[in-house]
């Protein structure tokens, strides 16, 4: 039997992301803020994060939820993450846990590590050794859209201790497309390509866990963040390797 | 020259506490919600924290902040956890920068850490081992006042990454008065006393360091929280121990 899977930002470059490639293997409950345009081929709640009347019956009958709505900009203002992305996850972590729902798979970001390439040795990612970021390190977020997605995975850390609901941050690096972008090392070494963005965000609602922090990248060469984790308890075999499209 | 500290939340049980031990010692500007009794007998600058134009106006001309200000209830609600301890962190946090403040002191909490006890092997405190609690763990918050504090350490370490502001985050344990609490072993493994609260937020005052987490106890028999670090980088040394005072 599918799994019924809500949908937060739908609509964003993640979400689209995830619809093209896995849209026949669960029932999906789509929500974004926006309408959808007429490119879009499926029906969309449309209702804001911040409304929880709405987020409460939108969570109703759901077995996972992937929350990607947000303010996904990185140079956010903290007025505009405070509502968006704090109190958004608030929102939808309590009402998620009320409806008894199972999975929480959260949209973190890279930039919740951000600033250990700032004054690390060694320098980052241009050293093209394997740095040692694999989710047991404390938070340094490289600006206040990475505060507030630190501020997510503590929070999703709190629901799952407290009510036992299955939590799972991907701190999601660079999805640029097809390809990589170019003449960005820092893009190019947490590339997450498409199909592998699609695979993982399965396997996300394909395994058990606990409470866990993975790294959602490809396979790259110069890659700094441990995939460890994400293949241990979810199986995740990333194909793409942005070495192999960047001269 | 003597240091111009602020102190928010003065009126509480830490800040009288500093007070009442350190108050020669330093030029204190104290900030509190509440209007002092008569038994208190300094004067106090009544502004919220949430008053953005009076926090601008308290920061200007201090070196160091004490931050104690925020709802202190490890029931609190979001609402309120939201409002007084999340955006108060971060609106006296950017005043501290833009006024050029050299050191922030936040008082974190053990409550940061509160579900490490639940499902931990040993089982704490009663096994009675040093158990390794030493601020480099990632937060595991017993209830949303301890989401509130564990957020308030992250937004430290960014405005530190960020701009330079040397800040130091006390996980606070319990603070109970003069002896510590009875029939509460945990309260007990915990305890800061009076004059070791004193003593350790003088230190921080003292000490220069870049971001650090640290435990602020007394030196127990049954502590499972590390004293190395608060030792190494603030000579801090406690001389009470709660099992001396409990039979």
């Amino acid at each position: 039997m599918k799994q019924t899977v809500l949908l937060t930002g739908a609509l964003g470059k993640v979400g689209r992301t995830i619809l093209s490639n896995l849209y026949e293997n669960y029932i999906w409950r789509l929500l974004d803020n926006r309408s959808p345009g007429e490119d879009f081929p499926h029906e969309v709640i449309v209702a804001d994060i911040l409304d929880s009347s709405a987020i409460v019956e939108a969570v109703k009958g759901v077995s996972s939820i992937i929350h990607l709505a947000g303010d996904p900009n990185t140079s956010a203002s903290w007025q505009s993450v405070l509502k968006n992305n704090i109190e958004g996850t608030q929102i939808l972590l309590e009402a998620a846990v009320n409806a008894n729902v199972e999975k929480f798979i959260f949209a973190s970001s890279n930039h919740a590590v951000g600033h250990y390439e700032t004054n690390s040795t060694p320098t980052l990612p241009e050293s093209n050794v394997h740095f040692p970021l694999d989710g047991t390190e404390l938070p340094r977020p490289g600006n206040i859209y990475g505060v507030s997605k630190a501020f997510g995975e503590i929070l999703g850390r709190y629901y799952h201790d407290e009510y036992g609901i299955s939590v799972l941050c991907v701190r999601i690096g660079n999805l640029n497309g097809e390809t990589p972008p170019v003449d960005y090392a820092r893009g190019q070494s947490m590339w997450l390509s498409n199909r592998d963005c699609a695979h993982l965000f399965d396997r996300c609602l394909q395994s058990n866990y606990d409470y866990e922090i993975i790294y959602g990248v490809s396979n790259n060469d110069g890659n700094y963040y441990s995939l460890g984790r994400a293949k241990d308890i979810l199986d995740y075999n990333p194909v793409d390797n942005s070495a192999e499209h960047v001269s």
